[in-house]
């Protein structure tokens, strides 16, 4: 059980290391970079995205300083508003970014106020089902491999609704979905176990978007948000069953400390994130292939300006990533079958614990891209810039951002 | 341990029984009859209130059913936005109500977007305490004896801020209001363990209302939201302690699964609702005297109509207030002395078994409301014909509702 | 939305709601009748029983008391010790019960400190596979119908074990003991989130029982132990899902305010027991016949006389199955279809808080038990006997309970 | 907002964070060196101490490895049976160690089964008194600093007991032992919000110890138990509350993923454990002073061995004490005052991420320890030799570890 005082890779694991987190690349969404809140109201920014050549200039600027965002995960009622458009396409490829995953926008129309593809009305139902397929058209065009599907579906009450005839509406909606999707499409399908709805939500844990994409078709995978799981729940645990399962369709990376918080990766708990990709590094380490999950970021910054999270966070998994990269497999594997409890855990730990600056720099050399993403950002004058020319936007357009409580 | 089949209570305390519930009055909040939502959007109602004269005749029309709610909770930046209105005062009495607590509003401005009373910048801390002493002075003109205080301030991320000169910029404002508030004016001081700073908000919990209250003077106490408790707790301790301690100030209730849900009372855990209660009633009991507490409502009703909502909750309170009343205190006291556990649990949940309706229906009697409000409620055509008024309302005012996420 | 003021049935659903009730039993566990504590020791009760034959009389007397408990699930270690012996079903005869499901224990043994059948010692997997293939022999002897498997597998600490050759080591054992399993056995995979194992625990949610019994075969089933789940969890939507993918096995009942508290049935939240037993009744109405369910007490009464522990919680399964029996299903599907939230939630909520007293009495007239089970047992004189009997008998056994900490 | 990819302190501040950490010492319990279990039974293992001689060898050996445990909190139960002992002060200086704080036992014997100072029987309530005055005596003789207390007490059902006559019982109980303690003895108060009780716990949170201590006398703290707090609270601000007050006492050092697992410290979550030890450092460089907080660890090692998991858990606490030590705390409070959140975020998690191997280094060679104290022990020999004497010594003395659930 030698202590990891510093980083000590042979040269061949340098170099694999350095190969795969070159390969490495996470998804941004467009919503991320316009102003979110809370239900009490929306914080705004004056550097926040107004529309979506903003928020393609913000991902193509995040890529530029990491080298890891190629894509953009887009929401079609927001970015999309009227179907496929090829100049959306063309306007991300000026910003140097690709369409991602394709998202259909399922909760905030006031039809869906009893739920979408649960609605106990069939008319409510039938007009979710055309927006999904509506969207999947759009993927299709836009080349987008992803369809990640996110229900606000659910109860507040007991007795408001029934549990087992929604899942079945569900099922159908799912079935219709996958059918529709071109080959080279995925279904993602996230869980979430608790807002809007307080009561219960349809997609409530990665057991039903297990069972949901199992009914819907071959395509279809589960989606895990990192902050979408009840307190005390080991979601590295999760992870690895749906990786065993090959059930493991993508990720929304984001951390909590309580509730659905979306905040940047591991700045509540990063040991849990490493834990996470810990598993993801081991089976690749042991099959000596990639996964192929779709990572994505989504998180909401009410407090830190848009694209400094953005790269904040990115810069974060990468970190996690390349600290589960050096642990020692072959030793942790020896101390688990010798049941070595302490030595075990030591391993472990101390790949977390060991700086990985001098990695990064060696792959962020080879990107191209800054040694310190997060700082040239700052330095770069281009948040300022921003703040000048969307506020004076947003003046011409005659907006107002805000809204209150009540 | 009889088991209690039925009430069976003596005539004389029957009488006291229904004299107490009598003298139960609760308030209702302005903003729990206006267009609420969730971060995600705003579910529009077409009865929903568009003004203030809505508001309290919605609270009127809760009081006419219920004979409970007496006094409104105004909101001073929605229901005074330009200072203290005798307008306002009349027209709440036109409608059958009068003006409750004053509650400032610290969070809505965008300047709060790093905290009110607590911002490390010294203007936003004395704009915030220049608000208190404003909304003492409405409180003051309109006779209000309550003046309740929440703060949204806290923080989404380690580091970001300094919880201890937080502490002491809080403490000072505090004692700033104190000072200015007339004498038969009472500072309610609330608590919210998250929810919108997502790593720590200032006013945790009810021990740091506690801390802060004895801090601000001997007319400040706690006021306990019941949804604003980690998952866990046990709320009625609290309750029983804030009672010993003299610093019980106020309830908001509500209910909740999981986070600060806002759902109506008893709707999710009513055994639990019934063990506050039944605190209280002991407390009663023991001393003849009732305890002078504010209780309000505060709930935020998406998907439930407005004025069913608060008629639902201001009756299921009744009830389990009524429940708490048949508890037979006498021998739960003899019970426990002798350590009979399953004995004196029994008694506790018996009563809660037991089915007031009986009492109650003698209580409205007393009180000339409908024997069933919620019903009679329902049968009354008032919602069909506001849900009219109030959507032409809104198109004559050029109002749209909503409010999209991003 | 008629407010259910007293017990409304038709003669004819009264009838057939005593018809179900009649038929509702419960299984008790040999174990809940001897001495149990915490980790900081075990209190000891003169009364709790000593031996095999106490177990089964203690059984014995609750069925005879309450009608509902005729099978005693036992633990193979502590009641089959030698394997299979016929003076052990003829015992537990005598006493007016039968053996109902069988319980292997792989928890108990030193070798298990690492786990049993996700040790990664490939001896102590095969002692554990042994040790089930012997408990169905027994169970087969004893005609006993349900193989129920709990595991304390997992592990403290990250690093410690390898998540996904367990969940292989788990899988392989399970279709060993599915294969050796009579054909009219069902084997109930139990999960429970944590403790004893505090950083994961191999069967972990039932998502992963499912799983588990899925790769075993037909046969396995879910096995629900209401205890058994993170804060926040909403069960009654897990027990829908598992009935509508008839994978329902069996309940493990109890309580709990925190942890895995083995507290009796309905004494934190009664009203969520009511809602699973709401999902049950709801599927038996609509098809028209019994759901196959094992019904299993599993409580440690560590401050409740044993025998009073378990009569109070087999009569509040009852009262609250009863209570989900007066639902008006057809009033709460059309409330449902309109997207009446309040009208749906009241007629749920209105069973519950409807006393169900006289119908019970009904049934226990009808079965031929006391009308208030708990009273009856208190006043009867068996506990005051049985603690001088078995003081006694420990006397003479040279026995002494107990057990520190440390 | 300089990124710290390597530890670049002044030789002042290094030459300051060595002395700190120097001075820092952390109190070891005895029982921690003794096999212990959970409910479902105890694991054994053979170098677990058999007696007080093996406890305090261990403590011995532990401060031998770190040069960070001088102390031995003991259990007066346990540790002085028979009242004061001359012998075991003289056989602790043996070991190289002497005794820490006194620890009644109020939980172990069947008389408190029902509580100890809370107990509704006055009987019971003297002799627990009379116990805590006893261990005062004894700590008095032993020249202990510190008299720390947890009380078991508690209910399991709601009824079953009067939380307000309880608290005053407590109250009148801890006066009594503060008028009794030597004018050089602090009391420590701990909190539990649930276990072994299950529905309520009397001393449940920081609040309840607070007012406690406040009740008792001036020398009466809180004591902080790190993983005696319900998911998602926020544990560095109540520690940072306690400073602010001057009311901490003392911490218990653990870790937990669920209920009270006893981990070692940061096996779960070292960020927030760093936190926590921020809070500290964040004040005692404010003000130029050492903190007088009494650093104890208390875990329950079921799968690790003892002295392992002890050195283990002493060495992360001193490089995580290291890691708050190393903040820029200059930038961290003008990041603050600008509201620049991610760069104050970034300066207090750059310092966690930095190894600080080589402060840690420079510290141990300044101690005559070794430089990896765990790598060092686990290759010395002690623990096989222990094994071997302490499995002939249990032999000798007919002993028999374990102890089953039922």
């Amino acid at each position: 059980m030698a202590r990891r005082d510093k980083l000590l890779l042979s040269s061949s694991a340098q170099e694999r290391a350095v190969r795969r987190l070159k390969r490495f690349q996470i998804e941004v969404p467009s919503w991320g970079f316009a102003n979110t809140g809370t239900r009490f109201g929306k914080f705004s920014q004056d550097a926040a995205a107004v529309d979506l050549g903003d928020k393609f200039a913000d991902a193509g600027i995040t890529h530029q300083f990491t080298g890891m965002t190629p894509s953009v995960a887009v929401h079609v009622l927001w970015d999309f508003p009227g179907g496929f458009d090829k100049s959306v396409v063309t306007l991300a490829r000026k910003h140097g970014v690709r369409i991602g995953a394709i998202n259909p926008n399922l909760f905030q129309d006031q039809c869906y106020k009893f739920g979408s593809v649960c609605n106990s009305d069939a008319r409510i139902r039938r007009r979710a089902v055309k927006h999904m397929l509506d969207s999947i058209e759009i993927g299709r065009q836009a080349k987008s491999e992803h369809l990640s599907l996110w229900f606000a579906d659910g109860a507040n009450y007991p007795g408001q609704a029934d549990i087992r005839r929604r899942k079945k509406w569900a099922t159908s909606a799912l079935q219709k979905a996958h059918k529709t999707m071109p080959r080279n499409m995925t279904m993602l399908v996230e869980y979430k176990p608790f807002e809007p709805a307080a009561y219960f939500t349809d997609f409530f844990d990665w057991g039903s978007s297990y069972l949901f994409a199992k009914a819907a078709g071959p395509r279809a995978k589960v989606l895990v948000d990192t902050g979408h799981h009840l307190l005390g729940c080991n979601i590295e645990q999760i992870v690895a069953w749906l990786i065993d399962e090959k059930m493991l369709g993508g990720f929304h990376f984001n951390d909590r400390k309580y509730a659905d918080d979306d905040l940047t990766v591991g700045s509540i708990d990063p040991y849990q994130a490493f834990r996470i990709f810990n598993e993801i590094v081991a089976y690749e380490w042991e099959t000596g292939r990639d996964l192929d999950i779709a990572y994505t970021i989504d998180q909401s910054h009410n407090v830190k300006p848009k694209v400094q999270a953005t790269i904040q966070t990115v810069c974060m998994v990468q970190e996690l990533f390349a600290k589960a990269m050096i642990v020692d497999r072959k030793a942790l594997a020896a101390s688990q079958a010798s049941q070595d409890t302490v030595g075990s855990e030591e391993i472990l730990r101390r790949a977390f614990l060991t700086d990985v600056t001098p990695l990064l720099k060696v792959v962020r050399k080879a990107m191209k891209v800054p040694a310190d993403p997060l700082s040239a950002y700052r330095a770069s004058g281009y948040e300022q810039q921003a703040a000048v020319q969307r506020k004076a936007k947003r003046k011409a357009l005659g907006l107002s951002e805000g809204g209150s409580y009540a």
